[in-house]
């Protein structure tokens, strides 16, 4: 393997790659990134067995600088390449494996001789594209995917409600998501008919969103096994979460007696305020509603209490005393990115539900808490 | 007590005293912010008890726009009045205590009631100057920091390389710092005279710099107790480390048989990439420099190894091999603040000394490390 290539374009191929690499792998050639150099282009992957990451660079891409002398392959410590490359100062690198496999590394006047690993020894992974595709805007996956993983719940318990469950029927499209005291939906059309419902890890949906850098199109192809992400020349593979997804449309009320009308900006800084009166770590925020004022409030024992009256568009319905995770609806508004929220609420103990008053496609539901003051 | 005062005056002030505050403070009313309001002002003291800084904010300073309507004095949990400060949304703030020790805080239609502590409860902290004073630029002061805090020791085995030495012979100051490996000493000249010999710690140097913001003149007073840094209303005043510190001056060698000029970015980023080759999470690097050419080298049996040849200005002396912690030249050359700089050798086993060529108010030395390769 002998090949010489351009620093940024590789730089930014090894990064891409690297993303999918765990600092604690279970298999040790994991801890690397795999190089396959062919006679015109190199293929990098990286991978902790869940999510797989890979990008090939093209000779035939003029800004990738690529001229390849040797074919042939190694597998290489990803914060080691990583760390030459960004640290060698020089506009073209070459790498160059010398013997067996300790690989020379240089660029201007420095030369690095590193110790890596066989790439036989690196576990095979099946790139294959399964035959489910649909293909949607970089911008509407970035949006589905900030508007529902932060909703899922972070405990193995129930390891499907770590992911988002997304369920195709023909050109319809839900996202869902829930830890079980709060959920969000998303509800996309797209321009294919596809039928599936999968649940894809909420880890390998934020490493997909932290890759997506332009605002072209995403294809997306699914099995039953897993989902790619192609990015130009990149994907992203991710397995499913194995399990049925919980059905959660009978957790959606749909008759409401209560309909706050806020600023979201207003609401936003008055929860985050309340929320500072932690009870063991954790806000909760109580709401006393009425045709007259709108109050928001918190208590601790320990730490002191807050008060503030809401400055509000609107509330219609009778008077309501309701309580919650301050967190939670910090959160489930602060995704809407809303200017004007209505909040839906059907009583003391019944999940609420906050939508962006221009947006429908997003719902994001909250289950109250039972105070006792 | 109560009180307004402009959000943002409150503010910078707070965060300025909740500097010296630990978050494992042995006393519980450390770990708050002390008020005592007086008919005209407001004093804030923050402490532990290592290094304690105390503000003031006058009535008479208009973009203060304090306005007492009763004085009084209590302690406030630091993280609580940080954060709800910085949390209330209005140009004006009110505090009041409302009952014993709980305080109320309020802006706009906000309100906060916090349980405090009693400021009889806070340590008596005596900030009297000492009578030893002299004053100096802002931009020296953060010169001297910035040049030696560095080269202290962290460990406690000998408390007394933890602190910076200041050595002060009627206008002619030293301030020297060594961890036994590496040593610091920058000299400067001062328009009074003093006599004193006094070891600051370098945590309390380092938190002095952090809160210089201004270009103006520091006063600093300094007893065999405490040293004090005045910066307009705020006082800084740290406790001195005991013992005497060792003599240094006859570690610094004076004659060289090899001179190195070299630009200092060069020699920078050659010793950063050979660095990244470590040992046991040490970076040793070695030089080789005759009349022909300087190579900067490193090498582990795990990693691999890394070569390059140095783009130097001038070599003087004999062929020379020697050894050294890349991390310690690389923090050297560093703050030297240098364009270009010179290396003085005298010898494979002996210190070595890096000067900035435009500044010989600043020396770094460096002590060789001996391997077996």
């Amino acid at each position: 393997m002998n090949f010489k290539i351009s620093k940024r374009a590789f730089q930014s191929a090894l990064n891409i790659v690297a993303r999918a690499i765990s600092s604690n792998s279970p298999l040790p050639a994991l801890s690397g990134i795999k190089m396959e150099v062919e006679h015109d282009s190199i293929t990098l992957t990286g991978s902790d067995s869940d999510i797989s990451i890979q990008t090939v660079l093209h000779g035939s891409d003029e800004d990738c600088g690529l001229i390849v002398k040797e074919a042939g392959s190694i597998v290489i410590e990803a914060k080691y390449i990583l760390e030459i490359v960004r640290k060698i100062d020089a506009d073209e690198i070459e790498l160059e494996i010398v013997d067996g496999s300790l690989t020379r590394i240089s660029g201007m006047s420095a030369e690095f001789r590193i110790n890596g690993m066989r790439a036989m020894d690196y576990p095979a992974i099946d790139f294959t594209r399964p035959s489910q595709q649909l293909q949607m805007d970089a911008d509407l996956l970035l949006k589905i995917i900030s508007q529902t993983t932060f909703a899922t719940s972070d405990r193995e318990t129930r390891p499907v409600l770590t992911g988002v469950n997304m369920k195709c029927n023909g050109s319809h499209l839900e996202c869902v998501a829930t830890d079980s005291y709060r959920l969000a939906k998303k509800t996309v059309e797209l321009d294919s008919e596809n039928h599936f419902n999968i649940t894809i890890p909420a880890r390998s949906l934020n490493e997909v969103a932290r890759t997506i850098d332009s605002d072209g199109k995403i294809q997306i192809a699914v099995s039953d096994k897993k989902a790619q992400f192609w990015i130009g020349d990149t994907v992203i593979q991710t397995r499913l979460i194995d399990g049925a997804y919980p059905e959660t449309e009978r957790l959606i009320p749909t008759e409401f007696q209560h309909e706050l009308t806020v600023d979201s900006r207003d609401m936003l800084s008055a929860i985050d305020r309340a929320s500072f009166i932690k009870n063991e770590g954790i806000s909760i925020v109580k709401m006393s509603a009425n045709s007259e004022e709108v109050v928001i409030s918190s208590k601790s024992q320990e730490v002191g209490s807050s008060v503030e009256n809401l400055n509000i568009i609107q509330y219609e319905g009778n008077p309501l005393e309701i309580s919650f995770s301050g967190k939670y609806v910090f959160e489930a508004i602060r995704v809407l990115s809303a200017t004007t929220i209505k909040i839906f609420f059907s009583g003391e103990m019944k999940p609420f539900i906050i939508r962006n008053v221009d947006d429908d496609s997003i719902l994001q539901l909250v289950l109250p808490v039972r105070t006792y003051s």
